[in-house]
């Protein structure tokens, strides 16, 4: 999506080791509008898929989700992060693996908001090795619900989740794929 | 708001504690057509603040924060809990009591996205004892922005911050005040 990439190549910067940062638009400070074109473009790329529900994770994919969520005319489900005990009595749990803090989490979802007749889609801001993705296909699974696709906004195509999801039969939609990042060469998309 | 009054009635569940769960529209599940209204209601109320940024804190605010955005045509920025290292060189911080879980836990902002031309309307969940606006407060005033008001979803009036931020001589609206809850006499709404 060349408005994605225009606005990665002006306003992200990369930051230590080199990540990504866009912090300014899209996960800390979210320029709503801006966002709300990513949201149309899911809705465009899933509106054939008879989405019952988004699924997406907290923090920063709610405002994505929750913007995009009002073109499909469905509810936004957040899963939470936890360290401790369930806050729920009755949920569905999967463990993320972070490599940025080197260490597990786990995520719950309610289930009283996900069941067998959903078709969900995830939405979510980064796609990097696939961990906090691969999870919420998981809680999707003991749902019994059905997977429509994932929509993310910024795919490290470099890290390999992508692919690893797709091969599982999955259908990943990214609004901007990264071949590669540098501080020498700068931001390089893949050819869409 | 009787809209919002009649859903916490309709869907909200006196939990353990006499805790107040809106899971299933507003803080897990978010039912987003119904939260665009409560957004609405908040442009109503301050629309002629010349509002420039909304301030919030992860997670549950976001969603609500980033669909009353749009009435405003401004950015959300959201500030982050942190228990550790701060993540961004550069921020303002303030300390949170967390009443539920006994704890402190500090909240940054990048000073990236609040300086002293904003205008800041916070939106916020719930507000009870007061906590959490006040830090937000704290980080507005640290970085030598305007605060213009807050607008609450639910606001616990019995739990006392409401009163404790309007004397302070901020403008607080609240779409709905709860004057008690209990298993006995279920949820009373303060007249309006």
């Amino acid at each position: 999506m060349k408005l994605l990439e225009d606005r990665i190549l002006k306003d992200g910067h990369i930051g230590a080791d080199n990540v990504l940062k866009v912090d300014s638009f899209l996960n800390h400070q979210i320029d709503v509008n801006f966002v709300c074109e990513l949201g149309k473009e899911f809705y465009r790329l899933f509106k054939d898929e008879n989405i019952t529900k988004i699924l997406t994770i907290e923090a920063s994919g709610i405002g994505i989700a929750c913007l995009a969520a009002q073109y499909f005319n469905v509810p936004v489900v957040f899963a939470k992060k936890t360290k401790t005990i369930n806050i729920y009595s009755d949920t569905y749990n999967a463990t993320v693996h972070s490599y940025t803090h080197k260490k597990d989490y786990d995520i719950v979802v309610s289930k009283e908001f996900l069941n067998k007749e959903d078709n969900v889609l995830i939405i979510d801001d980064f796609l990097a090795k696939g961990s906090a993705l691969t999870a919420l296909l998981m809680l999707i699974e003991k749902a019994g619900a059905k997977t429509a696709g994932a929509g993310i906004v910024i795919e490290k195509a470099y890290q390999g989740g992508g692919n690893l999801v797709r091969d599982m039969g999955i259908r990943v939609e990214s609004l901007a794929k990264i071949k590669s990042i540098s501080k020498k060469d700068g931001i390089v998309f893949c050819k869409q």
